[in-house]
């Protein structure tokens, strides 16, 4: 993995793509599915995300304030929908799914060597976690896969239907 | 337009797409374009949106708390890039561009006639406006347009460049 500008971060999230979160409490690894992200700022670039105090991740992502936000491409969008469907209370998911954890460098959440990117994460803002499970966080280090440069991304839209990534438009546009 | 389940209305923001975000302050319609948006919570549906304080959106979404989400289809695409380019300070953005504004039921700034579907949102939270215009709204009511039932939507990946819906999949998820 080739490290990836932090000003580029957005436009991996932007798009909405189905994404995976790895947290680290007291040297126990695990990953969940995530979909309810976005970004707030470029740089330094600021992600939301909502995760559900029933997910185990809840805890750990709230007791360390880090985590780590992978991309996965469409060849791992059955892995990352049998982890969405089980809790990382009764099992070690990266064992069980076969997703190698690699060490981060300014986080204890692990990095996932088979996603197309890696994006660690310190949570920065909690003032909406009671209410919401909201979190804000920064992306402090960022990480891109050159070999999945054209890789695939799925979008889910509820009870196991995703959309795979398409053709791309390229359009006269002054945003960023 | 067909009243739309709330309930299901987090599957039409969750894949991602790009939107336009309407709003009506002292009788001036205005609209701008989004992607910098999440689901918070599914029923009733929560959303969250980061909405710069340099868009002429902001003030009318922080003085009136009300707002439109619309989801163009991308046969729209072209004219929703139009609309994220230029200021509303300027000009009639519905007239310009050839929207249709339509009156909401519940809040002031209009449907557009056009888009595949068009939530009805109140502020519910301003707790992050200040530091990162980040909205947290209610949908309190939706529509659809049944003959845009299998439209496609686009996602922004940056500096004008969209990926457009491609293939579905269909996989055994627990997820809602």
């Amino acid at each position: 993995m080739n490290d990836f500008p932090l000003s580029q971060v957005y436009q991996l999230l932007e798009p909405g793509p189905v994404v995976l979160l790895t947290t680290a409490d007291r040297g126990r690894a695990n990953v969940m599915t995530l979909s309810w992200h976005m970004v707030v700022e470029f740089e330094p670039p600021l992600l939301a995300c909502v995760v559900s105090s029933d997910d185990f991740s809840f805890a750990a992502l709230r007791a360390t304030g880090e985590c780590v936000i992978a991309i996965p491409a469409l060849e791992l969008a059955a892995k990352t929908v049998e982890i969405g469907n089980v809790s990382g209370s009764k099992l070690d998911k990266f064992q069980t799914f076969g997703l190698t954890p690699v060490p981060a460098e300014q986080v204890a959440a692990p990095l996932i060597a088979e996603c197309i990117a890696n994006l660690e994460c310190r949570v920065v803002d909690s003032r909406l976690v009671d209410t919401y499970n909201l979190f804000v966080m920064e992306v402090v280090q960022a990480w891109h896969d050159p070999e999945q440069a054209a890789a695939k991304t799925f979008h889910h839209q509820g009870y196991g239907r995703f959309v795979v990534d398409g053709d791309t438009l390229e359009l006269a546009s002054k945003m960023r």
